[in-house]
């Protein structure tokens, strides 16, 4: 593997460096060729590297912010104000070339603005979309975008989603000719949104694209489809939806069996109902939110990485993960090259 | 118990009588003031009734149709061609004073468009709006609304939506000043679409509503509201959304346990297993889709239950039993009342 250094917006999320410290250790631990450049406030960082392997500090440096973006901070005014803030530096690092991408659990609507300003998007790309890639029922993945980064989109938006999202299917998940859905709340043609109905018949005109329809809500984890393409508002909403009942179901399972009946279990009932309750946690570990956190700003000229802000630890070393994958395989070049071929030229 | 008479649209959904003519029998069978109206093909019914006791057939009538709604019909040329269909019967025998309300599992659209224009919409009201009952994780529930009757709707639509859920929740769930939110992609005043944006605004406004703010996908389960409003777009996608990851942990947790593990198991913890399975499916029917089928078109001068498409007998006998409470508890009379003290004249 070739060396690499990301830029990580120490400050952002709900927890800041309480999160993304021991985040950024455990990346640093698990591969040998990463570099990172914590972005925030020395003193709220040093204490937390205090007794490291120096071996580890080693290919970590702290960059010192002056402030922080609130995550409820409005994005217009947050980005006016942004200069000297973790977020901004870190993204600074990426457009300056120090860091091949950047990881933030801060203000979405910022970060996305920010990056627009700071890394430009792609040629023919009139915005940038949050893309993840989500485990479904098959144990396979599936691409989903847009999560939150536009609410309103018109055809030309979701068609350009596609384009990406097909290419993020291909080199992320390493499918040939992937299937490319709309997500829509019905199957015949003459459903939904007119921005919808415009992007279906103009998706069906691309060649390069494995165009499938229409696929519903109850899709999403069925394994349809490769891509499902949607609105951010719409993304957003979903994603938080499936997210809180898969939550609630893992942790049902793991509470005591016994909450439910309310007579005594001898002693070797509890114990297989444990045994029995943790293999059924195992088989639905895969959904679990934190294993696929992390979603990519697509449709830049570098590499940015939306954490939750809400991460844990072991959440957010995912998203770490993610930059370092989506460098490696080089999605943005990739993406350019492919809307090159398939998009109407914009001048 | 008042006699109550409703009237079946026993051709539609995905299994026609196969479906609604079980679920009648069950529905008769477990309520004596019951009288059920079948409307449908007679050829098909008839058989489906043969060996059944004559007491409860007494309270059973077809009346004939001559043509079913296709399901993936387009509304509009569905609704100009619906004379003699089953669902166009149904509604007929409402609005002529025959049946008190309907249930169909037939087209969404047509079943809207074909209800304004036969049972009218109350005063004040632009579009009547598709609303359910969900269960959340609290073994509580919450009004839902728009399901998908409008796939587009502006701030005064949302505006209604919450009168409307909001006299759901106290005739239905019997709560006293019900909290009220709106479905939106952050909790921060800023966030999300305009037409969301100007109903929060109008909401504040009205002293008799409890409207607590925004929420997210994740709370439609966490009892945080008991009246979640959103339009038909977003509220069709989610719904199927969480109905697709319920239904699938429903079905994972019912088969074997020893799938995901390849060892051999003995016989007593295979039936511990099964039985902790058992239990565990239990703690989570109350989730079930089927237990919640049947969406009501709030907004009508009458009532009218939409079953979803696939419906098995237990879940249309559900929808039947939906339609038999929005009547017993007079919801289109209550919604009148509240809007005429809440909503601007529309004259």
């Amino acid at each position: 593997m070739t060396r690499l250094t990301l830029a990580l917006d120490a400050m952002g999320g709900d927890f800041g460096p309480c999160v993304t410290v021991p985040a950024a250790l455990q990346a640093l631990a698990s591969d040998s060729d990463l570099n990172l450049l914590l972005v925030g406030d020395p003193a709220s960082i040093n204490p937390l590297l205090a007794k490291i392997d120096s071996v580890l500090l080693s290919r970590l440096e702290i960059i010192a912010s002056e402030s922080v973006i609130a995550s409820d901070a409005k994005p217009s005014q947050a980005i006016r104000a942004s200069r000297g803030s973790s977020m901004r530096i870190a993204l600074e690092l990426v457009s300056a070339g120090r860091a091949q991408a950047c990881v933030s659990a801060g203000n979405t609507g910022a970060l996305m603005g920010l990056a627009k300003l700071l890394i430009k998007p792609l040629d023919g790309i009139e915005r940038p979309a949050l893309v993840s890639v989500l485990p479904h029922q098959q144990h396979g993945k599936t691409v989903v975008l847009d999560l939150g980064a536009n609410v309103d989109c018109d055809s030309t938006m979701l068609v350009q989603f596609a384009v990406m999202g097909s290419v993020m299917a291909e080199e992320v998940l390493a499918l040939r000719n992937p299937r490319v859905a709309l997500l829509n709340i019905g199957e015949e043609e003459t459903k939904g949104l007119n921005n919808i109905r415009e992007a279906a018949s103009r998706l069906r005109q691309i060649s390069s694209m494995n165009y499938i329809g229409y696929l519903e809500g109850n899709d999403l984890l069925t394994g349809k489809t490769d891509v499902m393409v949607c609105d951010g508002f719409v993304g957003n909403v979903t994603l938080k939806t499936m997210e809180g009942v898969v939550r609630m179901f893992l942790l049902l399972l793991k509470s005591p069996a016994d909450a439910t009946g309310k007579q005594k279990q001898p002693w070797w009932l509890k114990l297989t109902g444990r045994l029995l309750q943790k293999r059924l946690a195992k088989r639905f570990g895969h959904l679990n939110p934190d294993q696929y956190n992390g979603a990519c700003l697509l449709g830049l000229r570098g590499t940015v990485i939306k954490s939750h802000g809400a991460a844990n630890p072991r959440a957010f070393a995912v998203a770490i993960e993610q930059a370092m994958q989506a460098v490696r395989r080089q999605l943005p070049e990739r993406i350019a090259a492919r809307l090159e071929a398939v998009l109407p030229k914009s001048d």
